[in-house]
């Protein structure tokens, strides 16, 4: 893309009421717009880095049989009450609204409740399971604060997958597999290394459930990571244990954390409540056994910011990075210079490399890498009148400090 | 994909709660699953046809300097007030909620509003300008009536642009460019011939606008047709216009139409009331002239349906299609027959046909065949122990009664 058609501006300053870091960074490089508190619009650069994190996510699901599909916002109240989760006393973050006969709506906050009444059309035999079904849609919930930037929103993104199984275990093997998946998603978008399966408890649905915890100052969690064998439990755990469960070890550290996933049974509670039940093999009727697997792609985006962000900026890895290259043409009167990043903007991008080209020509080297350091793409390459008396861009990676020459005619060799 | 994993089943029966022809082929193919009326979710298949209407619709605008970015559902009642629309006396299908603290916010139902808000932290100059934003995004309207299926939701995805350029003449270019673009849209989806673009009052925002026109009898709106010339006008423009205003002519058909896209200008209104400006060339402040541009991608794959359908099902064009092929495996106690059928899953899916494959074991040849024509994939290919011993399978278009044979070798020079 030409950087001097991408409508977005980079600025100096965040908005004054805007505390997280990663707002802070991902308004001023021109991803997001703050709406309100916990809303947040996604400009182009943003939407590109969401679609990356939740292509990330499709390819994972798919690969372990999940099927996508999307639900709706608007919820319908006599769903909710058969799980006595209509009331505003039992959930405390509910958004709620009307149709004009005065019907009382709700905007989902999930959607176990929506999912396991359709399934009452799907599923009848035992041949029909196990079903693995997903959507990344949009969650509503009335958070009374909201802080965090796009890591806690009112309205936010939500990958939910919901495994429905014959049994405890058929559903434990699916909820293995799921437990590998999010470790290489989390892999893939760079924060791997950061990211701890945390055991925790089940709340009001299991007794144990996993977490995924990624450490970070702007972590909402406290988590206690087990020195010796790197197994990590939640607080709730940790009063109950004082003992690593992996490996008995009493040595913790203490971190905060964003628990950007989470996994957990949900057994038989949504089944029973729909009568969501499958004929098995000696012809009895049996209830389904459910689970529930979330991520939040925009949390994730945020995360990706508080943990790999330096002074000057964002740090994208390369799979989410909203371009892999940034391509910079320094003025110049030599015409040759232009001439030349016009052509290694359309080579690369022959080569399926995608490229932010700053062909601006009202703005000095100073300023076009300040912004380049801002927006965080991975690889910035620079052409100037100097490099190109020796054939050659300036490549630099983005979480490196030392730049080298690379002959043009090598470039695309580069990022392979 | 294999069929045998698909989670979807598909019905004899409708919902019998639902009128629409659209929503009852969808429901009955699996498609679709209906919440409440005007509130569908889009199953597996219905979310495939979604996406790639989507993709058609983005390819194009892209093409015409289009960026895409994501706004948000919750809405600021500041904003709304600023040019009067907040109000329910004035706006009739607003869903309303509030935040904890009571503060009121509403689901948006449409986006000007915020979008012009937000150009004022990247708009400035005239080097600015023009800038054609759109969006993919899920719309809220609270209908007092909602019978149409997926042609009128309460809930319903909407590709919105607004356009923003330095005067009207400006504007006029990009207005045609997206005429054109929107002619490509409904082209490439298959409903080319039977809509029309057709003069309209342009409401409260501008004289006239450009509404484009399905003809169908689900239509909800009536259209008038020039016999001479092909163009069209809408009911209050009939009133005030005896004659065509391309052709002079008086000789006019009435046809009930569904509008699946409208264009129009919407002038300084959104600019004034936010106070939205630029310094032109000469340093002078002035207002950005805007456009909108909308067309419901739900609404154009229930339009699809109502136009293209037969007596036994839907009839989907190939760039919406959710798979090209819907491969069938005749039950045979010849294993040749199984295995065949798996490489020809595999090949065709290696030359990037996407194939439904019907493995089903345990269902007739006559079942098989009558759910393919509900769900309506452009090619069947059938395979079966006869059309192997001529090492064949039987190729038949969903739009056409004749079938043929196909060497099984040839087969993939048939999807190019």
């Amino acid at each position: 893309m030409l950087q001097s058609k991408l409508f977005t501006k980079t600025r100096r300053e965040p908005p004054s009421d805007e505390v997280s870091k990663n707002a802070q960074l991902l308004i001023r490089a021109g991803y997001i717009h703050k709406e309100m508190a916990g809303v947040y619009s996604y400009l182009p650069l943003g939407l590109r880095v969401l679609n990356n994190i939740c292509n990330v996510i499709r390819e994972e699901m798919n690969a372990i049989g999940g099927q996508e599909m999307i639900l709706t916002a608007l919820q319908d109240r006599a769903l909710w009450e058969k799980t006595n989760r209509w009331s505003d006393e039992v959930v405390d973050n509910w958004f709620k609204t009307k149709l004009k006969n005065d019907t009382e709506l709700g905007l989902g906050f999930t959607h176990e409740e929506e999912l396991t009444n359709l399934m009452k059309d799907h599923i009848n035999s035992f041949r029909d399971l196990p079903i693995y079904a997903y959507q990344i849609q949009t969650k509503f919930r009335n958070e009374s604060r909201a802080k965090s930037g796009i890591i806690r929103g009112r309205e936010f993104l939500m990958k939910d997958l919901y495994s429905f199984s014959r049994d405890e275990e058929e559903h434990k093997v699916f909820y293995e597999k799921c437990k590998k998946a999010y470790k290489n998603i989390f892999k893939r978008v760079g924060i791997g290394e950061k990211t701890y399966v945390t055991s925790a408890s089940g709340g009001v649905f299991s007794k144990y459930s996993d977490e995924f915890q990624t450490v970070t100052d702007a972590g909402e969690d406290m988590i206690y990571i087990c020195n010796k064998c790197k197994s990590a439990i939640n607080k709730e755990i940790k009063l109950e244990n004082a003992n690593c469960s992996e490996c008995g070890s009493s040595d913790f550290r203490e971190e905060k954390a964003v628990e950007v996933g989470n996994i957990f049974s949900l057994g038989t509670r949504f089944s029973e409540a729909f009568n969501l039940k499958y004929v098995d093999k000696n012809g009895e009727n049996k209830l389904v056994f459910m689970g529930s697997y979330g991520i939040g792609p925009g949390r994730l985006m945020g995360t990706i910011v508080e943990v790999l962000a330096d002074d000057r900026g964002i740090i994208w890895p390369k799979e989410v990075a909203p371009f892999t290259a940034h391509l910079i043409e320094l003025k110049s009167d030599n015409k040759k210079v232009n001439a030349t990043a016009k052509k290694i903007y359309q080579d690369l991008q022959k080569q399926g490399v995608q490229v932010l080209y700053d062909d601006r020509q009202d703005k000095q080297a100073g300023e076009k890498f300040a912004e380049a350091d801002l927006i965080g793409i991975p690889y910035r390459l620079v052409i100037s009148e100097k490099t190109l008396a020796k054939n050659s861009v300036e490549l630099k990676e983005r979480s490196k400090s030392e730049a080298k020459l690379v002959k043009i005619k090598q470039l695309t060799k580069a990022f392979k």
